[in-house]
């Protein structure tokens, strides 16, 4: 029997949306499931003293550059947002009341949201842009509000973020399989490496 | 024509060995000279705010398994180093030292100071551990040990580390090649896709 493997990404994290669009062929591949997980970047930074990427003097510029390149590299649609970094809480609380109801419409609304963000420029931030998101998958946009304002999903993602902190994620995106981290969506080929070969 | 590959990287660098090892083998492959230079990376960190990976919480603990899986996944000897890390201007300043002599023997140097770091937990900050790699390659040591300590050469490490940072250079290994940077032994692949297809 093998575990599932464990995605966590903040859905402002450019290298988190590259590794979203692969992790689920990648994992199917060798027989796993994929949860994902979102979390929030801004909390788990505080524990290592991180700071947003592009703000960072020189690497913030590079890696303006990298996202873009990587993305050409892995064969996925990228434009850099307007408005970045943003505020994730209201999509990741979304995500969560919709996993708790049905896992795959989840999934469909984080790519959505994704996608919104990195390729067409919506930011996800917005009341409107998740309503129209929620929209599109026939989820109640009304329903979808209030839960992201609900204490419950409030709770449920500091939740999350504070047990990714306890399992030593300090990224995006961070994989967890078998027990073994992997931090980057540089880190896919030594992932499947260890998928394929069972740990090397 | 094709233009040179720059080499940059730290002596005390984990991920700077891997790519040493591969980095050579790479541009042969595409025509690209290679041309290695050594940095002191605790100067280029003030520039970006950095601190050593290991001295980082949650990111430290991470990174040590990290340097053994990496090495592991690229075929490469590691062993993680007793003293880690550790002041490099010695072994660097000899480097140019011997660069400015023949870059072939520099070369050797400098992957002989690598592997007797990170394979053979030999501390390349010590005058005696430099002074055995001189001999090993028939480099008068007491010359070497000269050239270390004058003035010259101090200045010669200091000019290279800040035309590195003029150039962006803020890790180890950093690569530049037709103007484009690469930053991180992850980025190999992404860097053989430039040298085989011209840009991408």
């Amino acid at each position: 029997m093998t575990t599932s493997l464990d995605f966590y990404f903040d859905f402002s994290s450019p290298y988190g949306y590259l590794a979203s669009e692969w992790i689920d062929v990648l994992a199917e591949k060798y027989g796993r499931a994929v949860v994902w997980r979102p979390v929030l970047l801004g909390i788990l930074f505080k524990s290592t003293g991180s700071a947003p990427l592009a703000q960072i003097p020189l690497k913030g510029a590079y890696s303006l550059h990298d996202f873009a390149r990587s993305a050409r590299y892995l064969g996925v649609d990228y434009r850099q947002p307007t408005d970045f970094p943003i505020a994730t809480h209201h999509a990741a609380r979304a995500f969560y009341w919709l996993a708790d109801r049905d896992t795959s419409l989840a999934r469909k609304f984080a790519r959505a949201c994704y996608r919104a963000y990195f390729v067409e420029d919506r930011n996800i931030s917005t009341p409107q842009v998740l309503h129209d998101l929620a929209d599109a998958l026939a989820v109640d946009p009304a329903q979808l509000s209030d839960a992201v304002n609900a204490p419950a999903y409030r709770e449920r993602l500091k939740s999350e973020t504070d047990l990714a902190m306890q399992r030593g994620v300090f990224g995006s995106p961070y994989f967890i399989v078998d027990g073994e981290p992997f931090w980057g969506v540089d880190r896919l080929p030594q992932l499947e490496k260890w998928l394929s070969e069972g740990g090397f």
